[in-house]
Protein backbone atom coordinates (compact mmCIF):
# COMPACT_ATOMS: atom_id res chain seq x y z
CA UNK A 1 0.00 0.00 0.00
CA UNK A 2 1.35 3.49 -1.21
CA UNK A 3 1.90 6.12 1.40
CA UNK A 4 0.51 9.86 0.43
CA UNK A 5 1.73 12.40 2.50
CA UNK A 6 -0.33 15.98 2.14
CA UNK A 7 1.09 19.07 2.26
CA UNK A 8 -1.73 22.32 2.70
CA UNK A 9 -2.25 25.76 4.28
CA UNK A 10 2.00 26.32 4.45
CA UNK A 11 3.97 29.02 2.81
CA UNK A 12 5.45 27.82 -0.61
CA UNK A 13 8.76 27.68 0.97
CA UNK A 14 7.87 25.30 3.68
CA UNK A 15 5.92 23.37 0.90
CA UNK A 16 8.82 22.52 -0.98
CA UNK A 17 11.10 22.28 1.81
CA UNK A 18 9.08 19.47 3.20
CA UNK A 19 8.47 18.08 -0.25
CA UNK A 20 12.30 17.41 -0.48
CA UNK A 21 12.80 16.45 2.90
CA UNK A 22 10.13 13.62 1.91
CA UNK A 23 10.82 12.75 -1.30
CA UNK A 24 12.57 8.86 -1.61
CA UNK A 25 10.71 8.36 2.03
CA UNK A 26 6.83 8.28 0.68
CA UNK A 27 5.35 7.09 -2.45
CA UNK A 28 3.23 9.96 -3.35
CA UNK A 29 3.75 13.41 -2.45
CA UNK A 30 0.53 15.84 -2.47
CA UNK A 31 0.62 19.60 -3.18
CA UNK A 32 -3.02 20.56 -1.52
CA UNK A 33 -5.90 22.66 -2.77
CA UNK A 34 -4.73 26.04 -0.63
CA UNK A 35 -1.49 25.87 -2.29
CA UNK A 36 -2.30 26.37 -5.97
CA UNK A 37 -4.83 28.57 -4.81
CA UNK A 38 -2.69 30.24 -2.73
CA UNK A 39 0.37 30.50 -5.12
CA UNK A 40 -0.64 29.39 -8.09
CA UNK A 41 0.72 26.79 -10.52
CA UNK A 42 3.49 28.51 -12.12
CA UNK A 43 5.26 29.88 -9.22
CA UNK A 44 4.86 26.07 -7.74
CA UNK A 45 6.80 24.61 -11.27
CA UNK A 46 8.99 27.69 -10.96
CA UNK A 47 10.38 26.97 -7.00
CA UNK A 48 9.52 23.00 -6.75
CA UNK A 49 12.78 21.17 -7.94
CA UNK A 50 11.48 18.13 -9.87
CA UNK A 51 11.09 14.71 -6.99
CA UNK A 52 13.70 12.23 -7.68
CA UNK A 53 11.53 9.14 -6.46
CA UNK A 54 8.27 10.31 -5.30
CA UNK A 55 4.89 10.87 -7.52
CA UNK A 56 3.71 14.48 -7.34
CA UNK A 57 -0.25 14.62 -6.97
CA UNK A 58 -1.66 18.25 -7.33
CA UNK A 59 -4.88 18.65 -5.57
CA UNK A 60 -6.41 20.38 -8.52
CA UNK A 61 -10.24 19.75 -7.45
CA UNK A 62 -11.35 20.22 -10.92
CA UNK A 63 -14.98 20.78 -11.17
CA UNK A 64 -15.32 22.31 -14.83
CA UNK A 65 -13.05 23.53 -17.48
CA UNK A 66 -11.09 19.95 -17.22
CA UNK A 67 -9.01 19.95 -20.13
CA UNK A 68 -7.61 23.44 -19.44
CA UNK A 69 -6.73 22.46 -15.84
CA UNK A 70 -5.33 18.97 -16.51
CA UNK A 71 -2.96 20.31 -19.04
CA UNK A 72 -1.87 23.03 -17.21
CA UNK A 73 -1.77 20.79 -13.88
CA UNK A 74 0.44 18.20 -16.15
CA UNK A 75 2.89 20.20 -16.84
CA UNK A 76 3.80 20.33 -12.79
CA UNK A 77 2.49 17.13 -11.33
CA UNK A 78 2.29 13.34 -12.31
CA UNK A 79 -1.12 12.66 -10.86
CA UNK A 80 -3.88 15.32 -10.60
CA UNK A 81 -7.40 15.19 -9.17
CA UNK A 82 -11.18 15.86 -10.34
CA UNK A 83 -14.51 16.13 -7.99
CA UNK A 84 -16.81 13.21 -8.60
CA UNK A 85 -19.07 15.95 -8.74
CA UNK A 86 -18.37 17.59 -11.98
CA UNK A 87 -20.38 16.66 -14.90
CA UNK A 88 -19.86 13.52 -16.79
CA UNK A 89 -18.72 15.79 -19.67
CA UNK A 90 -15.72 17.07 -17.60
CA UNK A 91 -15.10 13.09 -16.07
CA UNK A 92 -14.73 11.77 -19.39
CA UNK A 93 -12.58 14.41 -21.34
CA UNK A 94 -9.88 14.32 -18.33
CA UNK A 95 -10.08 10.84 -18.00
CA UNK A 96 -9.12 10.82 -21.73
CA UNK A 97 -6.45 13.38 -21.54
CA UNK A 98 -4.93 11.81 -18.70
CA UNK A 99 -4.48 8.64 -20.52
CA UNK A 100 -2.76 9.96 -23.34
CA UNK A 101 -0.37 11.87 -21.29
CA UNK A 102 0.21 8.18 -19.40
CA UNK A 103 -0.71 10.14 -15.98
CA UNK A 104 -2.60 9.50 -13.44
CA UNK A 105 -6.06 10.85 -12.58
CA UNK A 106 -7.66 10.94 -8.51
CA UNK A 107 -11.10 11.03 -8.58
CA UNK A 108 -12.22 12.98 -5.46
CA UNK A 109 -15.82 11.47 -4.51
CA UNK A 110 -16.62 13.24 -1.41
CA UNK A 111 -20.48 14.67 -1.10
CA UNK A 112 -21.49 12.55 -3.99
CA UNK A 113 -24.57 10.23 -3.78
CA UNK A 114 -24.84 6.45 -4.30
CA UNK A 115 -26.25 7.44 -7.66
CA UNK A 116 -23.33 9.27 -8.54
CA UNK A 117 -20.95 7.51 -7.80
CA UNK A 118 -22.62 4.26 -9.78
CA UNK A 119 -22.58 6.45 -12.74
CA UNK A 120 -18.91 6.91 -12.17
CA UNK A 121 -17.10 4.07 -11.55
CA UNK A 122 -16.28 3.47 -15.17
CA UNK A 123 -12.98 4.75 -15.24
CA UNK A 124 -10.31 1.70 -14.62
CA UNK A 125 -7.67 3.48 -14.22
CA UNK A 126 -8.63 5.91 -12.13
CA UNK A 127 -8.01 6.32 -8.52
CA UNK A 128 -11.17 6.71 -6.50
CA UNK A 129 -10.47 8.80 -3.24
CA UNK A 130 -12.86 8.44 -0.65
CA UNK A 131 -12.83 10.90 2.17
CA UNK A 132 -14.55 13.01 4.27
CA UNK A 133 -15.19 16.94 3.90
CA UNK A 134 -12.37 18.53 6.12
CA UNK A 135 -15.19 20.80 7.19
CA UNK A 136 -17.25 17.72 7.76
CA UNK A 137 -18.46 17.85 11.70
CA UNK A 138 -19.22 14.17 11.36
CA UNK A 139 -16.85 10.96 12.38
CA UNK A 140 -15.00 8.87 9.91
CA UNK A 141 -13.49 5.27 10.05
CA UNK A 142 -11.28 4.97 7.28
CA UNK A 143 -11.73 1.23 7.45
CA UNK A 144 -15.10 1.13 7.18
CA UNK A 145 -16.09 3.23 4.46
CA UNK A 146 -13.57 1.44 2.50
CA UNK A 147 -15.60 -2.00 2.87
CA UNK A 148 -18.49 -0.58 2.25
CA UNK A 149 -17.03 1.09 -0.85
CA UNK A 150 -15.62 -1.91 -2.22
CA UNK A 151 -18.65 -4.18 -1.19
CA UNK A 152 -20.90 -1.31 -3.41
CA UNK A 153 -18.53 -1.43 -6.36
CA UNK A 154 -16.65 -3.80 -6.56
CA UNK A 155 -15.09 -3.14 -10.04
CA UNK A 156 -13.41 -0.05 -9.03
CA UNK A 157 -9.47 -1.69 -9.09
CA UNK A 158 -7.62 1.62 -7.33
CA UNK A 159 -9.23 3.10 -3.57
CA UNK A 160 -7.04 6.04 -1.80
CA UNK A 161 -8.66 6.95 1.56
CA UNK A 162 -8.45 10.04 3.60
CA UNK A 163 -9.48 11.41 7.07
CA UNK A 164 -7.42 11.30 10.40
CA UNK A 165 -5.56 8.64 9.51
CA UNK A 166 -2.90 7.40 12.33
CA UNK A 167 -0.74 4.56 12.21
CA UNK A 168 -2.88 2.17 13.78
CA UNK A 169 -5.78 3.48 11.12
CA UNK A 170 -2.48 2.96 8.55
CA UNK A 171 -1.92 -0.53 9.96
CA UNK A 172 -5.47 -1.20 9.60
CA UNK A 173 -5.79 -0.39 6.15
CA UNK A 174 -2.79 -2.51 5.07
CA UNK A 175 -3.87 -5.42 6.71
CA UNK A 176 -7.25 -5.16 5.38
CA UNK A 177 -5.54 -5.05 1.74
CA UNK A 178 -8.51 -2.94 -0.08
CA UNK A 179 -7.02 0.29 -0.59
CA UNK A 180 -3.95 1.41 -2.82
CA UNK A 181 -2.94 4.49 -1.16
CA UNK A 182 -3.62 6.31 2.21
CA UNK A 183 -3.38 9.72 2.58
CA UNK A 184 -1.92 11.43 5.70
CA UNK A 185 -1.74 14.83 6.31
CA UNK A 186 -1.20 16.53 9.74
CA UNK A 187 -0.03 13.70 11.39
CA UNK A 188 2.70 13.41 9.11
CA UNK A 189 4.13 17.08 7.79
CA UNK A 190 2.91 18.75 11.39
CA UNK A 191 5.45 17.19 13.64
CA UNK A 192 8.58 17.70 14.67
CA UNK A 193 10.27 15.56 12.83
CA UNK A 194 8.20 15.03 9.25
CA UNK A 195 10.95 12.09 7.95
CA UNK A 196 10.99 10.60 10.93
CA UNK A 197 7.16 10.06 11.14
CA UNK A 198 6.53 8.99 7.37
CA UNK A 199 8.68 5.83 8.34
CA UNK A 200 6.63 5.43 10.89
CA UNK A 201 4.12 5.07 8.33
CA UNK A 202 6.17 3.12 6.04
CA UNK A 203 6.71 0.60 8.90
CA UNK A 204 3.47 -0.14 10.31
CA UNK A 205 2.21 -0.30 6.07
CA UNK A 206 4.70 -2.72 4.70
CA UNK B 1 -29.86 44.07 -13.44
CA UNK B 2 -25.66 43.36 -13.10
CA UNK B 3 -23.66 42.85 -15.65
CA UNK B 4 -20.80 40.89 -14.45
CA UNK B 5 -17.87 40.37 -16.86
CA UNK B 6 -15.88 37.00 -16.26
CA UNK B 7 -12.12 37.35 -17.35
CA UNK B 8 -10.71 33.50 -17.68
CA UNK B 9 -7.59 31.85 -19.23
CA UNK B 10 -5.71 34.68 -20.17
CA UNK B 11 -2.20 35.91 -18.59
CA UNK B 12 -2.79 37.67 -15.34
CA UNK B 13 -1.43 40.95 -16.56
CA UNK B 14 -3.87 40.67 -19.86
CA UNK B 15 -6.35 40.31 -16.92
CA UNK B 16 -5.16 43.16 -15.08
CA UNK B 17 -5.42 45.22 -17.78
CA UNK B 18 -9.33 44.49 -19.08
CA UNK B 19 -9.91 45.20 -15.31
CA UNK B 20 -8.98 48.22 -15.46
CA UNK B 21 -10.22 48.98 -18.72
CA UNK B 22 -13.65 47.45 -17.39
CA UNK B 23 -14.15 48.91 -14.15
CA UNK B 24 -16.49 51.81 -14.21
CA UNK B 25 -18.45 49.90 -17.41
CA UNK B 26 -19.73 47.27 -15.57
CA UNK B 27 -21.26 46.08 -12.06
CA UNK B 28 -18.96 43.17 -11.24
CA UNK B 29 -15.57 41.75 -12.60
CA UNK B 30 -15.15 38.42 -12.25
CA UNK B 31 -11.05 36.89 -12.47
CA UNK B 32 -12.69 32.98 -13.53
CA UNK B 33 -10.91 29.89 -11.78
CA UNK B 34 -8.34 29.46 -14.37
CA UNK B 35 -6.77 32.89 -12.97
CA UNK B 36 -6.94 31.83 -9.59
CA UNK B 37 -5.44 28.25 -9.84
CA UNK B 38 -2.36 29.37 -12.46
CA UNK B 39 -1.24 32.94 -10.83
CA UNK B 40 -2.80 32.15 -7.07
CA UNK B 41 -4.46 34.77 -4.95
CA UNK B 42 -0.86 36.21 -3.64
CA UNK B 43 -0.33 37.14 -6.93
CA UNK B 44 -3.36 38.83 -7.98
CA UNK B 45 -3.68 40.67 -5.01
CA UNK B 46 -0.31 42.03 -5.49
CA UNK B 47 -0.95 42.86 -9.39
CA UNK B 48 -4.58 43.68 -9.57
CA UNK B 49 -4.87 47.54 -8.25
CA UNK B 50 -7.94 48.11 -5.84
CA UNK B 51 -11.19 48.24 -8.57
CA UNK B 52 -12.84 51.96 -7.92
CA UNK B 53 -15.85 51.00 -9.10
CA UNK B 54 -16.88 47.75 -10.11
CA UNK B 55 -17.23 44.73 -7.28
CA UNK B 56 -14.70 41.83 -7.77
CA UNK B 57 -15.63 38.68 -7.46
CA UNK B 58 -13.27 35.46 -7.36
CA UNK B 59 -14.45 32.01 -9.34
CA UNK B 60 -12.49 30.14 -6.25
CA UNK B 61 -15.19 27.16 -6.71
CA UNK B 62 -14.70 26.33 -2.80
CA UNK B 63 -15.69 22.89 -2.42
CA UNK B 64 -13.82 22.58 1.06
CA UNK B 65 -11.85 24.12 3.72
CA UNK B 66 -14.44 26.75 3.47
CA UNK B 67 -13.03 29.09 5.95
CA UNK B 68 -9.24 29.28 4.80
CA UNK B 69 -10.60 30.18 1.40
CA UNK B 70 -13.17 32.18 2.23
CA UNK B 71 -10.81 34.22 4.63
CA UNK B 72 -7.78 34.20 2.27
CA UNK B 73 -10.54 35.40 -0.67
CA UNK B 74 -11.92 37.92 0.98
CA UNK B 75 -8.64 39.50 1.16
CA UNK B 76 -8.86 40.47 -2.07
CA UNK B 77 -11.92 40.11 -3.40
CA UNK B 78 -15.69 41.25 -2.63
CA UNK B 79 -18.08 38.33 -3.43
CA UNK B 80 -16.46 34.62 -3.67
CA UNK B 81 -18.14 31.17 -5.29
CA UNK B 82 -18.71 28.06 -3.04
CA UNK B 83 -20.24 24.94 -5.25
CA UNK B 84 -23.68 23.82 -4.22
CA UNK B 85 -22.18 20.68 -4.32
CA UNK B 86 -19.88 21.40 -1.14
CA UNK B 87 -21.07 19.80 1.96
CA UNK B 88 -23.82 21.50 4.12
CA UNK B 89 -21.25 21.88 6.66
CA UNK B 90 -19.26 23.96 4.29
CA UNK B 91 -21.61 25.86 3.03
CA UNK B 92 -23.17 26.90 6.26
CA UNK B 93 -19.39 28.14 7.24
CA UNK B 94 -18.72 30.26 3.95
CA UNK B 95 -22.31 31.84 4.81
CA UNK B 96 -21.31 32.64 8.14
CA UNK B 97 -17.96 34.20 7.66
CA UNK B 98 -19.72 35.85 4.38
CA UNK B 99 -21.80 37.41 6.72
CA UNK B 100 -19.77 38.34 9.29
CA UNK B 101 -17.57 40.24 6.79
CA UNK B 102 -20.48 42.43 5.02
CA UNK B 103 -19.40 40.80 1.83
CA UNK B 104 -21.18 38.04 -1.00
CA UNK B 105 -21.12 34.47 -1.37
CA UNK B 106 -21.72 33.00 -5.03
CA UNK B 107 -23.33 29.50 -4.72
CA UNK B 108 -22.40 27.53 -7.99
CA UNK B 109 -25.41 25.47 -8.56
CA UNK B 110 -23.55 23.38 -11.29
CA UNK B 111 -24.44 19.52 -11.78
CA UNK B 112 -26.56 19.56 -8.57
CA UNK B 113 -29.81 17.54 -8.50
CA UNK B 114 -32.92 19.12 -7.31
CA UNK B 115 -33.15 17.47 -4.06
CA UNK B 116 -29.67 19.08 -2.98
CA UNK B 117 -30.74 22.77 -4.51
CA UNK B 118 -33.49 22.17 -2.18
CA UNK B 119 -31.44 21.91 0.91
CA UNK B 120 -29.03 24.62 0.15
CA UNK B 121 -31.97 27.56 -0.91
CA UNK B 122 -32.08 28.78 2.76
CA UNK B 123 -29.31 31.45 2.84
CA UNK B 124 -31.56 34.65 1.96
CA UNK B 125 -28.60 36.82 0.77
CA UNK B 126 -26.58 34.29 -0.71
CA UNK B 127 -26.59 34.65 -4.98
CA UNK B 128 -27.92 31.86 -6.59
CA UNK B 129 -25.45 30.96 -10.09
CA UNK B 130 -26.92 29.12 -12.65
CA UNK B 131 -24.96 27.40 -15.75
CA UNK B 132 -23.97 24.30 -17.35
CA UNK B 133 -20.76 23.08 -17.11
CA UNK B 134 -18.43 24.72 -19.69
CA UNK B 135 -17.42 21.14 -20.56
CA UNK B 136 -20.96 20.16 -21.12
CA UNK B 137 -22.01 18.86 -24.59
CA UNK B 138 -25.73 19.89 -23.87
CA UNK B 139 -27.78 23.20 -25.16
CA UNK B 140 -28.75 25.80 -22.50
CA UNK B 141 -31.69 28.51 -22.84
CA UNK B 142 -30.43 30.80 -19.76
CA UNK B 143 -34.07 32.69 -19.94
CA UNK B 144 -36.06 29.51 -19.37
CA UNK B 145 -33.43 27.72 -16.79
CA UNK B 146 -33.53 30.62 -14.87
CA UNK B 147 -37.67 30.85 -15.52
CA UNK B 148 -37.68 27.40 -14.26
CA UNK B 149 -35.32 27.81 -11.13
CA UNK B 150 -37.98 30.73 -10.07
CA UNK B 151 -40.86 28.75 -10.16
CA UNK B 152 -39.22 25.24 -8.28
CA UNK B 153 -37.57 27.70 -5.76
CA UNK B 154 -39.54 30.94 -5.42
CA UNK B 155 -37.96 31.45 -2.13
CA UNK B 156 -34.50 32.43 -3.89
CA UNK B 157 -34.19 36.04 -4.01
CA UNK B 158 -30.26 36.37 -5.84
CA UNK B 159 -30.44 34.54 -9.16
CA UNK B 160 -27.22 34.99 -11.35
CA UNK B 161 -27.29 33.46 -14.76
CA UNK B 162 -23.85 32.39 -17.10
CA UNK B 163 -23.60 30.36 -20.15
CA UNK B 164 -23.20 32.10 -23.61
CA UNK B 165 -25.56 34.75 -23.02
CA UNK B 166 -25.24 37.28 -26.50
CA UNK B 167 -26.96 41.02 -26.80
CA UNK B 168 -30.53 39.61 -27.47
CA UNK B 169 -30.65 37.18 -24.20
CA UNK B 170 -28.96 39.80 -22.26
CA UNK B 171 -32.31 41.78 -23.26
CA UNK B 172 -34.38 39.00 -22.61
CA UNK B 173 -33.15 38.44 -19.48
CA UNK B 174 -33.58 41.98 -18.50
CA UNK B 175 -37.11 41.98 -19.77
CA UNK B 176 -38.13 38.57 -17.85
CA UNK B 177 -37.09 40.46 -14.72
CA UNK B 178 -36.35 37.46 -12.59
CA UNK B 179 -31.66 37.34 -12.69
CA UNK B 180 -30.34 39.54 -10.31
CA UNK B 181 -27.30 39.61 -12.88
CA UNK B 182 -25.57 37.95 -16.21
CA UNK B 183 -22.54 36.84 -16.70
CA UNK B 184 -20.56 37.33 -19.92
CA UNK B 185 -16.97 36.39 -21.01
CA UNK B 186 -16.20 36.17 -24.38
CA UNK B 187 -18.80 38.27 -25.96
CA UNK B 188 -17.29 40.75 -24.15
CA UNK B 189 -13.60 40.01 -23.19
CA UNK B 190 -12.79 38.25 -26.65
CA UNK B 191 -13.72 41.16 -28.93
CA UNK B 192 -11.30 43.70 -30.16
CA UNK B 193 -13.31 46.49 -28.28
CA UNK B 194 -14.13 45.18 -24.68
CA UNK B 195 -15.45 48.46 -23.40
CA UNK B 196 -17.52 48.73 -26.62
CA UNK B 197 -19.09 45.38 -26.37
CA UNK B 198 -19.61 45.73 -22.60
CA UNK B 199 -21.18 49.19 -23.16
CA UNK B 200 -23.42 47.36 -25.82
CA UNK B 201 -24.33 45.08 -22.88
CA UNK B 202 -25.24 47.79 -20.67
CA UNK B 203 -27.41 49.60 -23.29
CA UNK B 204 -29.84 46.58 -24.11
CA UNK B 205 -30.27 45.63 -20.20
CA UNK B 206 -31.12 49.40 -18.60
Amino acid sequence: MDLQVAIDRVTLDKAVDLAQQLDGQVDIIEFGTSLIKDYGLEQIQARLPKLQHAKLLLDLKTIDEGNYEFDKGFAVGDILTVMGAASPDTLTSVYQLTQSRGKQMFIDMMEITAAKTAQIVGYPDAIYGIHHAKDSQAGFDAAATVADFHESFPEVQHISVAGGIDLPMAQKLATQGLAESVIVGGAIVKTADPVAAAQKFMEVMH
